[in-house]
């Protein structure tokens, strides 16, 4: 037996017991003829005492000791006198009577400590060090606990977790595929899913009523720092539910992984806003309301005032930073800069400082006197002491700058705490998009996504303004699920091809199985899907879903330990009747 | 609201209650004015009446149900006069005062009941169909509740769920891989797991103890009955373990399962058989252990007997068939051409009457007389009224053909109670298996397999009868998992791929990232994989593990619903840099 005990469980009551650990080697110590050891594993930490002064045996084998070596030692528990608050084991320590080398290990390229020495790439090309570390490792303890209380929640509601298969048919709408040859059907090809979301409608069609899985799924696109190529869903499907149906299912599923994983109570119903809100008062569709800082749109109250910049802009708005009228020039610049960034793109900043003592400063001055500032303030329900920032331009790219500058000043202001939790629906987005690029409408969800009933007299006429039974759960600004009523009606589904631009052949071709089986009784459903990696790393507190991932890939789509993707044998290839293309270097 | 209330849940006490129910119909029936229609969804089924002489509305409305309409109607719960006590809901009906259609049904292809008209692969086609029928969504069901179980019982164990990627390193060890072209590392491939076993072991490098991972992995093989290329499985990896740690674990995850899905105590220990005695009394590493009925080897009995066919035989073994003396020759003539079938392969069947009157009649009487039969019955064990049946020829095929026979009469004897199930550790594998076609020893379980300490010796002087700490879970016959303790020593995992013909740069190539983890402190590990798919196919009591999955592929890896897999657009192959080799037909 390795182990009586794991690293992480002896204490104070555990005096005297006889012990078996086993773990790494994370420090050792010489002190006074005693060694000190500190014994790690995913447990703990356990101080170990080997009294190498009078057991000769025991100092030989010390001597070998070096980080990350792996051990087995027997001793006895004891009380220390130098006691530490900092760990659960930290008021005893064992007294070394046996003493197994179970491995050695070369010199670790990093620390293996909660701060670590190792830049990123070192750490990912040793991941399975760096997965050693107490911070990392907790990730992954976090998102098993996440993905266990998901499946405990859905169990209680009578979901059915279902298998959908990984090697699907590949069809040519939404990103790209990522695609595998198969050997016993020469020439063709499986996909792998983007989503089950075609399967997940079939088992609506089945009768399973509630459905989820966790699972994984591919997108084969050019990778950006929050992307990987394979991504984990909880994905969800149910049946004879309206919308409310489906929110406040899982608005209670999100409560219980707050209350079970973060003793957090929320208490009050997730306020629920339509997207047109959304954009008008926070620029986004997934709005951080862990503040409030809402757009004020100006173009009214600044129309004929004859300062260009204003009368050529499409949209005049702002925000009113609260307590920052005292900011410097230095302070205004800098926001100046920020806005001013390409990927942000505004052309300037206006400010008006509403001084403490009731007075104005702004960088339009030479424009706007007393009284029209003070009917601004007005309009920004403004306090002495506040700061009104503004921008002017193109609509849609000014909220959008409008909204990068919220979160700064959000962030500045110390308004988004990660450990306070806004979750939001929003609701009532459009059904469709128009593509400039491609003449036509886009879905703006999928194809299968619900028209609301009161909307589906303008589907003809102005396809533009249907709002969808479409919603996105948000929290602190990011999306973390969303999903929608679908069309359960088979003629609806053809009127909804057409407007998407979709010939019958190329709808037959791509969903007629789909279309098939709504001919045989398809009951009303929707359903939902959340970012099980976005959800995890909100959870730890981490902007990055690489983090929570246990072997992730870098930005060309690598695996820089076990370095795949790799060459494979043309043996392989012939197989399988496909040949490589010259590539051109 | 859809409903009030499910097809599933209405009883006696609910009688009076104005509810609302959906689903799909059943049945319809005219009786005396009165239409009776049966609603089912996924938890029952509900009996609706509609009044329809004194209630036009009703009237035209039921006119139009057929079979499979989803329908939504409100009504008042009544007492049935006509009870029916096969169905949980038979004390009641609904007496339905309004009626919405909410999609009609073309006439199913075949029947929704729980006994079909519908042939295999018309189900297959209409799979979502299939699905709505109580028996075969039961089966999801039950899958689900198992992996739900496996999970509970391993979280509480404090297994780490942890998902490994799905698009990983292809290496041409083991069976063949499925591959996926890169876009991005254009040229390269990235291979679908066969299973997850080198990410387990670098979990185990990571320090994360105990990992768990209920995953899809992948083959391409030549399809059998029962094979599928998508398949899935119960990872589970431990460290500081020994053999015995892993069994106990899993014995009670197994003892879990039986308890909280099949109401079953298993209150004993489960056996541990070595492989060879497995071979020597069942002719199989997978005995079905329902039944006794061992082997009795005869080749020292028969020895210098004369019976050329006995004579010539490497081996010579039989089983006794309790009670079966009084076959006829017909029945005996039916097992003689049982196992000379060609995947059997048995030459002919020597039987031996030991008759209740204490006489004997056997097919060689011409060369063994009373005298020896009464040493044969002896050696058997066997009582009057018993039958003999012994076959002689090669030993691995002979051992083989017996298995099967022995499997046959259990089956005959009503041995092999579904019911009943006999769990059973086969342990102590052999290392290494002789491969006669490429002339060297294989991994009889994997390259990572840890030899037996007392066996390490012979690993140069006679690898072919090193035991490995190797082990299966075998119950009623089937292999319901296997797994090892694992090498965790540099050297002497080198020193097995040199056994198994690697050369150092192979080995590199394949195993690098993982040899290169293990000299960072690599603990003492093992583990197991257990198949999902037929565990849960064992615990519903059926023989294919296709009956336990969602959309199970055909025996060309075609998914017959959806039509894939299928060509893709030249621009899809043209982005991933390959072309199609001409297919000849």
């Amino acid at each position: 037996m390795y182990r009586t005990h794991t690293c992480g469980e002896l204490r104070l009551e555990d005096v005297n017991k006889e012990v078996t650990l086993s773990g790494w080697v994370q420090k050792v110590r010489n002190l006074g003829g005693m060694t000190f050891i500190d014994l790690r594993d995913r447990y703990g930490i356990t101080q170990l005492v080997l009294d190498v002064e009078s057991r000769k045996d025991l100092s030989d084998e010390a001597r070998k000791l070096g980080r990350e070596y792996v051990i087995q030692v027997v001793g006895k528990v004891a009380e220390r006198s130098n006691k530490n608050g900092k760990i659960p084991t930290g008021e005893i320590e064992i007294l070394v009577d046996k003493f197994v080398l179970l491995n050695p290990s070369e010199l670790p390229p990093f620390t293996i400590e909660d701060e670590t020495d190792g830049g990123d790439e070192l750490r990912m090309k040793y991941r399975y060090l760096d997965l050693r570390r107490s911070p990392v490792r907790s990730n992954l303890e976090l998102r098993h606990k996440l993905g266990f209380e998901v499946r405990n929640y859905l169990n209680q509601q009578n979901f059915i977790e279902t298998e959908t298969p990984v090697l699907m048919k590949s069809t040519p709408e939404g990103a790209r595929d990522f695609i595998v040859p198969s050997r016993l059907n020469p020439g063709q090809f499986y996909a792998l899913p983007q989503s089950p979301q075609l399967f997940k409608q079939l088992l609506m069609v089945a009768g399973f009523d509630r459905y989820f899985q966790i699972v994984k799924c591919f997108r084969d696109e050019d990778l950006r720092a929050d992307r990987q190529p394979e991504f984990t869903q909880i994905d969800c499907e149910m049946s004879f539910v309206d919308q409310q149906d489906v929110l406040g299912t899982f608005e209670g599923m999100t409560k219980h992984l707050f209350k079970v994983i973060k003793n957090l109570d929320i208490d009050y119903d997730f306020p629920q806003m339509p997207y047109s809100e959304a954009m008008k008062y926070y620029g986004s569709d997934k709005p951080d309301i862990r503040f409030e800082m809402k757009f004020v749109e100006m173009n009214e109250l600044v129309s004929g005032c004859g300062f260009k910049v204003f009368e050529d802009a499409e949209y005049i708005g702002g925000i009113c930073a609260s307590g920052c009228a005292s900011y410097s020039r230095k302070d205004l610049d800098k926001l100046t800069d920020f806005v001013k960034k390409p990927q942000i793109g505004a052309q300037g900043l206006v400010y008006v400082k509403y001084n403490t003592d009731g007075t104005f400063k702004s960088s339009v001055d030479k424009f706007f006197g007393e009284e029209e500032l003070t009917k601004w303030v007005e309009a920004f329900d403004a306090k002495p002491g506040d700061l009104l920032l503004i921008l002017a331009g193109a609509k849609a790219k000014t909220q959008n700058a409008l909204c990068e500058l919220r979160l700064e000043m959000g962030s500045r202001l110390g308004l988004r705490d990660k450990n306070k939790f806004a979750p939001l629906w929003v609701v009532d987005f459009p059904l469709l998009e128009w593509d400039e690029e491609s003449g036509r409408y886009h879905a703006m969800h999928h194809p299968f996504t619900s028209p609301k009933k009161e909307d589906i007299d303008l589907l003809e006429s102005k396809p533009g303004e249907v709002r969808a039974n479409a919603y996105d759960l948000v929290i602190n600004g990011v999306e973390i699920g969303g999903g929608s009523i679908r069309i359960h009606d088979d003629e609806l589904q053809h009127k909804m091809f057409q407007l998407l631009g979709f010939s019958e052949e190329e709808a037959e071709n791509q969903f007629g199985f789909l279309m098939n089986a709504f001919k045989y009784g398809a009951p009303p459903h929707g359903g939902v899907a959340f970012g099980f990696d976005r959800l995890v790393s909100l959870f730890a507190g981490l902007d990055s879903i690489r983090d929570v991932i246990a072997f992730p890939k870098n930005n060309s789509g690598r695996d820089v330990m076990n370095d795949a993707p790799s060459q494979v044998a043309t043996s392989q290839l012939d197989e399988l009747n496909i040949l490589l293309k010259k590539i051109e270097k």
